[in-house]
Formats: structure tokens, C-alpha cells, sequence
């Protein structure tokens, strides 16, 4: 028997659990427990698992745990950083280490979680849009349970993390454009092809493999909530699923006093969340998207409006920081024996900025997420041939003759 | 007061503990702990306490816990591989996830430790020998507490890895050699330079690391021993480190039965620990050496004496694969989700061929030890000049320049 069931962001209604991402009013679809059906005990009881982000099976919405697809992931170092905290004279300072994922990033839970989700209901075949994580993130998972795995990212991402996704083996295809483009293409192939389209929230599993982050952040600290968290944000799910397992946590009684300050992060030249949060329009017209080739890289974030109401509720904020800033950060990591992804070292470099703003109070707790590590950043030119393709239609072609 | 002193693995006598490596009778100093010291009801307190290597240091050579240099190392998955299990007929099979420590490989481990010591007794500059991921985490260790490193690596070491010393802010020298003509170098350097050479065997803190590697596996097995350990071998330190926590875990009374059978698996064209467990001459002259640039190619391993002992007395072995079978083995195993090393794979591929030598009986629990992913090892130019230098002459000259 079921404690979950899907509940819309948007009108509130409910309804029974399914792999849909989308209300029929076009508002996001979230996965809601039956709180009372969780035993009073479960917090004790976790707490001898294996430190993998499936300790927390009952808070997630897997029926039928023989069909978990696992490579190890969660249960990521939160890194005390008292050597920075001397420096700048800020309050406890944390770094999530989310590198130390199996693909060096945290998309691997929420498609440790989708693919599972996926398996448990025998789907073999499915397709992403993206920045390059979640790609490489599908691609394993895929590969870790036989599914077929098709991903689609923009031909500027980074080669290492192309070569990742060939590695693993899946159909891996550069597209002349942005994530939403290749989100396009997914969406269009996806009744001829028969691909589960696991783009962001276009299924509910993505978002609650990302809440375990907030779990276990809450768990790290005494079952206790930071006063800040700083998050780098393309798309935004990972805000979502940071929220949703506070919200969780409160309800469950597990963690008391106020929910942290949600602080999203991206890089000026395609700052979209940025701009809504303030109150201006969120449209990023094509020829203005001018930030890097990076998982922030996001021009049209799915529910953007979602994205920004959490910050608004947690009392957070949204702040864009610069590529000089984020190279800047990355080398200044390092040289603290710390392994940074460009969207990793924004939130280094947005906590200057905000400490400059006087937005962080000295003696707050503050997490830092940092999503992937430096290496895979590096410039590289892919070694395969890998088809550059503006289209369905370029994709058909290509595959046919890869077949 | 310590539990904790030095015994030689060669004559058997005991000294008080210090940064020592070697015996005056050449042989390994080794650490040696007062069981008798340790409290009983350690093995249950160690459950509920974070998940990294340093739940174990009442079992490790550490004085002054204030003086741990960490980044979040240690507690990496044992990940059944079911799969595999299936299609190649053998008994429970398992890899431990070495990848996913900080810096990307195991050696953070060995690091983690021996940087401690040093910090312990406010040593500040260090240097290393290494084929890569030895340096890299030195590199990381050092930058996380402040101490200046030194590191020197064969010139065809992988470039990314060179690129990750970099990022930590390393003094990094590319060799014209081997591991053991950089060895050389730092050996030659150390009384005019006053660093501490952190090479393998020339102090006890990396070994104590890396027995936390075999302290895990035998806890995530429920406090078992497997039946089988095949891990790559270069030093042979992670062979050392490996049988010293399964003969304390003996000691404690945590585990029975007999050790596992400890298999090391070396690459064709520079194979020492095979020739000499085969009983032939271990020497590699060094035009014979023509195995590739990655972790297993030490020709002249510090000890081999010891490490070829325990592989007897542990009833086990020492193969070596070719190259084209742990490249068959890394796109292998990519296909089943798992980013593997080629020292990592090397594993696989050795235990194919343990199969087909039925060496290994169906039913025996097999643990392969993946050291590090397959991302670092792709081939990589790197951007910034790096030094290439034959000799501890060359270094003094560009050390000079560039200070």
C-alpha cells in the first residue's frame, strides 16, 4: 500500500501516484507523503543503513524495492570548511560534496531514482535533454539496469562529459542549440521512438532523488536545518527538491524551527530566475544568452514560477555572478584541496557577494552545494565522431544509419 | 597514550611510533596497535558515527584528532554487481568504489592519514613520487591545511591528472622516468629543500590509510571477510594496508575465519610482483618496461619482498593482463554504469582470466577494488607549461625561475 501520492504545485489537487510531471492545469506535479503512515521510528532506524541515499526508501515513492537501480549514490562528505571560515570571517560553512557521486555529480540521484521509478514499471527505453550530468547521469543508471539510453545535449558541452555518456553507452547526440532545443527534440521523437522523456519535470522521480540532498544535510547536522543554503540554479529542480525535503522533514516532525533561506545562484548571461525573482521578465532571448556551457546554462527553466515562489518562501534570494568570478572561485577552491565544477564554485562566489551585501549575517550556517568537480570542466575535444544534429529529423537520419 | 607503536614487518622488533618507514635492517616499519587498549564495545559505538574512513581512528595512528586533515574521505560504496554476476556464472561479486573519494581515487585515503601525521607534528612542506593519483592527493591534502607540496610525476602521466596538481596549487615537475627516477629526485632534495618524502614505505600514515579500505569492506559485509580481494598493484601498499586491517580485524575479535585470498593483478609489460610470486627474477630492466602510464607501472616496488609474502600466506596470487584487456575491461564495464580506472579494471579483466584458470570457485564472494575512474585517463594535453626534468639539478634550476 501506497503513502505517496502526486499533488499539483500549482491547484492543489491530488491524484494516485504516476510517472507525469504535469497537471492538467500546467502546473508541476510534486510527490506528497502520507505522513502519518510513517512510522514514529523510521528517524532511529536509518540511522544504522548504508550510507547511500536510499537509507531513505520509505520517503520515496518506490513501490517495489527488488527493481532499485543503485550505483552507490548519495550519502556525499558535508565538509566543514573552517579554514575559509577563519579567512573571511564567516559563520559554519559547509560544502556538500557532490562530486563524490558514481558519475561525479548529483544528478545521479534523481535518476537513481527516475530510472527506478522507470524499471519498476519495465520501461527499457529513455531519452534526456541536457547540459551534459544529467546526460552522463542517465546514461550509467541506464546502462547499470539494460535500459536504452538516448541524450541530447548542446554541442558546446564539455567533451569530457560527452565522452562519459559514449562510455557508458548511450546514443549521444550534440544538438546546434540550447537544452530546450534538444528538450525539443526528445519531446518530438518520443511516440515514434517510444523514449521515456525523463527531462526535467517531465516526471515527478528526478525532483524527490534531488530532496535526498536536504535529507541528508538535515541528518549530517543533528537533524538540525542550516540557516542558509546556496544553490547553483539552471532549471531548478534541485531548489524544488531541496524544499520539498524540508517541507517533509517539519511535517514529519523529524526537525523543528524555520526552513532555511533557498539562495539560487547562476551566471550573468542567462540568469532567468535571477530576473523573475526581482520582479522583471524572465525571458532570455536567444541571442542574449551569452553564459557558458554549464549546467546553469538554463534559458527557459521548465516552472520557473515554482523556482522563484520557493525562494520567496524561505526568505531566500537569487543572485548572478560572473564567469571571471566563477574562474576565480574554481582556482581559489583548489587551492583549499577542493575539486569545484563552474556551477559548484558560483556559490563560492556568490557568497562573496552576498557577505559584501551584508545579505549573510556573520555566525549563520551556511551549505554551499558543490554539484560536480573541476576535471570534467577542463577544455576537451571529443575523440569520437558524435553527429551534431538541429532536429528530429537530423536525429532519425543519423540513427538509422548508426543502427 | 598511544595504543599505537612500530614493528618491522621484517625482524619483528618494536620501537615507539614515529614518521619512520624503513628498519635499520631494511626492512618495512610497519604500525602495530595494543588491542588489548581498545574498548570492546568499539565495533558497535563505530556504527552511528559519520561515514568516512576517520570512524576508524581509535584504529588509526593519530595522537591528536584536533590535527585530522579531511575532505570527506573513505566510506565508499560496496556495490553488488548483480549483472555481472548473472552473465559470467560467478558467486557474489562486489566492487568497492574507490572513485568516489575526493581527489577521484583512493589514494586520498593514504593521504588523509599521512598529511595528518605531518600536520600532527607541524611539518609544512612535503613532497611525493608518483604515476599521478598519489600526487594529485597529496596536492589536495597539503592545500587543505596549508602545507607547501612538491610533486613529481613521470612526464607521460596522464595530463588531467597533472591538470588536477595544478588546480590544488602543487609545485609540479613532470619526470624524465619512472616513478623511482622521481623517487630519486625527492630523495636527493630533501636536506637541501626540507621537505618530507611522503613516497610509498618511506613513512607508516599512507599504509594506515589504506587499511581503512579493508576495514570497510569487511564492515559493509556485515563483519565477513570475502573470499577473494583482487586489487591492482603497483607498490603493493594497498596489498599491505589490505592485509594489516584483516589480521586486526583478527586480532579484535571482529571477524573470524580465514583472511581473504589476496590476488594482485599487474599489467603485462611491467609485472615484478608476478615474476617474483612465480618465483623468478622480479628485476624489470628498464627497456622491458612497456606497460602504460597509469599506476600499476612501478618497476622497482619499495618492498617486494613483503608484499609477495602476504600474497602467499594468504593463499593467494598475482596476474597481469595485457593492455588490450583492461581496455576491453573499461568500456566493459562502462556498459554496466561503472567508470573504472585502468588499474581499476584491470581487476575485471584479471578475474576473467582467474575464471578460465578456474582458479576462482563459483560461490566465492569477490571484491574488486576499482582505484579510480575512467575519466582521468583520457588522453589529455596539458594547457599549462609544465617542467619536464631529468634530474634534482633541473629541479633546482625552474624552481628558481619560477618562485
Amino acid at each position: 500500500m501506497n503513502t505517496f501520492a502526486l499533488v499539483c504545485s500549482r491547484c492543489g489537487v491530488r491524484q494516485p501516484f504516476a510517472l507525469k510531471g504535469v497537471c492538467s492545469c500546467g502546473g508541476t506535479l510534486l510527490v506528497e507523503f502520507d505522513t502519518e503512515r510513517i512510522s514514529l521510528s523510521l528517524r532511529d532506524e536509518i540511522q544504522g543503513r548504508p550510507w547511500t541515499m536510499w537509507r531513505y526508501k520509505e520517503l520515496l515513492p518506490v513501490s517495489n524495492i527488488s527493481r532499485i537501480v543503485t550505483l552507490g549514490e548519495g550519502g556525499t562528505p558535508l565538509l566543514r570548511l573552517e579554514r575559509l571560515e577563519k579567512r573571511f570571517g564567516l559563520g559554519p560553512l559547509y560544502s556538500k560534496r557532490e562530486e563524490l557521486n558514481p558519475t561525479g555529480s548529483f544528478k545521479a540521484r534523481g535518476f537513481s531514482s527516475a530510472v527506478t521509478l522507470l524499471n519498476e514499471r519495465d520501461i527499457r527505453k529513455v531519452a534526456v535533454n541536457s547540459n551534459g550530468n544529467a546526460a552522463s547521469a542517465l546514461a550509467a543508471y541506464a546502462a547499470g539496469c539494460g535500459m536504452d539510453a538516448y541524450v541530447f545535449v548542446p554541442k558546446d558541452c564539455p567533451g569530457l562529459i560527452v565522452e562519459e555518456c559514449l562510455l557508458y553507452g548511450a546514443h549521444t547526440y550534440l544538438v546546434n542549440g540550447f537544452i530546450q532545443d534538444a528538450g525539443a527534440i526528445v519531446a518530438e521523437g518520443a511516440s515514434e521512438q517510444g523514449w521515456f522523456h525523463v527531462g526535467t519535470l517531465k516526471e515527478p522521480g528526478r525532483v524527490e532523488g534531488k530532496k535526498t540532498m536536504g535529507l541528508e544535510i538535515a541528518e549530517q547536522l543533528g537533524w538540525k536545518f542550516p540557516d542558509i543554503v546556496i544553490y547553483p540554479t539552471g532549471g531548478g529542480s534541485g531548489i524544488i527538491g531541496l524544499w520539498r525535503a524540508f517541507l517533509l522533514l517539519k511535517e514529519l516532525g523529524w526537525v523543528q524551527g524555520p526552513l532555511p533561506r533557498l539562495i539560487s545562484v547562476q551566471e550573468q548571461g542567462c540568469e532567468p530566475v535571477v530576473h523573475r525573482f526581482g520582479g522583471r521578465d524572465a525571458q532570455v532571448g536567444e541571442e542574449h544568452v551569452t553564459a557558458s556551457a554549464t549546467g546553469l546554462r538554463v534559458p527557459k527553466p521548465p516552472d520557473i514560477e515554482l523556482v522563484v515562489s520557493i525562494l520567496q518562501q524561505t526568505n531566500g534570494h537569487a543572485v548572478s555572478v560572473s564567469l571571471s568570478e566563477i574562474e576565480a572561485a574554481v582556482q581559489s577552491l583548489g587551492r583549499y584541496g577542493l575539486s569545484a565544477s563552474p556551477e559548484g564554485a558560483a556559490t563560492w562566489a556568490a557568497l562573496l557577494k552576498l557577505k559584501d551585501e551584508q545579505r549573510i549575517t556573520a555566525g549563520e550556517t551556511i551549505v554551499l552545494f558543490n554539484t560536480s568537480h573541476a576535471g570534467k570542466y577542463m577544455p576537451w575535444k571529443v575523440t569520437q565522431q558524435t553527429p551534431v544534429i538541429t532536429s528530429y529529423h537530423d536525429f532519425r537520419y543519423w540513427h538509422s544509419r548508426r543502427s
